[in-house]
């Protein structure tokens, strides 16, 4: 039988990304108990940023939002990699941490931070994507990037 | 027989915020087994933002302390909401992540954080109120608010 | 029989800071179940903040990666408190937030980073030590410090 969650990645066209590598002596997820923390993972398209920049100046919402589905993709992978495919064992996504570089002025990080979010909730369905979120704009970020979005999960042990 | 936080509520004569909704697809707390993780919170009233804007710029120390405190308030009714109102099940706050909207040159976020630390320890009692803190000063926040607070706790299963 | 994190200290001639006091209505560490949250620690030495100011303006990489690595020590102070010096509680280090005051054109926050990523690995061994993390530029730190660094470990109950 096939999972909700491949059967919904399937019907979208959507291949999770492969696990993007760490800069560092740390690593992508960890699993403690029941608890799976992912580190901060950046929009990357085949290997390289795309939307490098500032909301509220170069970027626009839109931009942001695409930048934090990215993101979320990339969450997603490395889900995938820490429960070796067997979804079975997500049982929720607990918090997303939404970091937008963002202006002085910008305002809109909610509508960027959707981005992430609805693609939680597109891929997990509502009752395990449906998350706690905090969503802040930043100074800057790693690399230029324009979004970074950590997450913590929930799983069987 | 009335539990010590509905007494000290009381005795203060506060009534916690009915849970503001959220502005996307996520909600505003999760539970997971024995943690509660609740959203951002921002500091309404009467379902608007107060004190917009940038410590070290419009608003005083004093300010942000005011608005710490109502982001508080805000993630308490979160938190009652939660637990259907039975306090008996709050084990402990156990983390705190308070984000000023700050200029570059402010340097006093502790002081305006502790708007949102007094006000647990005041409500909650020092044994459950007494959490760990991460505090941040932020390039921008949603909707121009000047103070937003997240919370984990922990709680009975 | 010695513990490996006390050798390692040792061999590498590191004594840990005395848990450093708090500024506020909350406390350097909370114990919640098998969770340890640490507060978010500044680079202090001997009580005063060194290298503050800006990543990208006044301090290099080098100054950050040194700051971060301080930060790290004090977050190894408070769970070496946390756990009345019984190590063998320790489990894992789940989640490094750094925190880094850094310039909107600044880039390498994970450069920064590495100074308490590579300390935990350095102290607890690679298999307690290494962690999740998220890294991101913020507008301000407390008191003018460069960076901050909060924790999550876990832990024996």
């Amino acid at each position: 039988m096939i999972h909700p969650i491949v059967q919904r990645l399937e019907s979208l066209g959507i291949t999770l990304p492969e696990p993007a590598s760490v800069a560092g002596n740390y690593v992508p997820f960890v699993v403690a108990g029941s608890l799976l923390s992912v580190s901060g993972q950046l929009p990357l398209k085949e290997g390289g940023l795309i939307l490098q920049g500032c909301l509220g100046q170069s970027l626009s919402e839109q931009d942001g939002y695409e930048a934090a589905r990215l993101c979320g993709l990339h969450v997603l992978g490395q889900v995938k990699s820490a429960l070796h495919a067997h979804w079975s064992r997500l049982l929720r996504c607990v918090q997303l941490s939404v970091f937008v570089n963002a202006d002085p002025d910008f305002v809109n990080h909610p509508a960027v931070a959707n981005g992430a979010s609805d693609l939680m909730v597109e891929i997990l369905g509502p009752e395990i994507g449906r998350h706690s979120r905090a969503a802040i704009g930043c100074a800057s970020l790693p690399k230029g990037a324009c979004v970074e979005v950590g997450a913590t999960f929930w799983i069987e042990t």
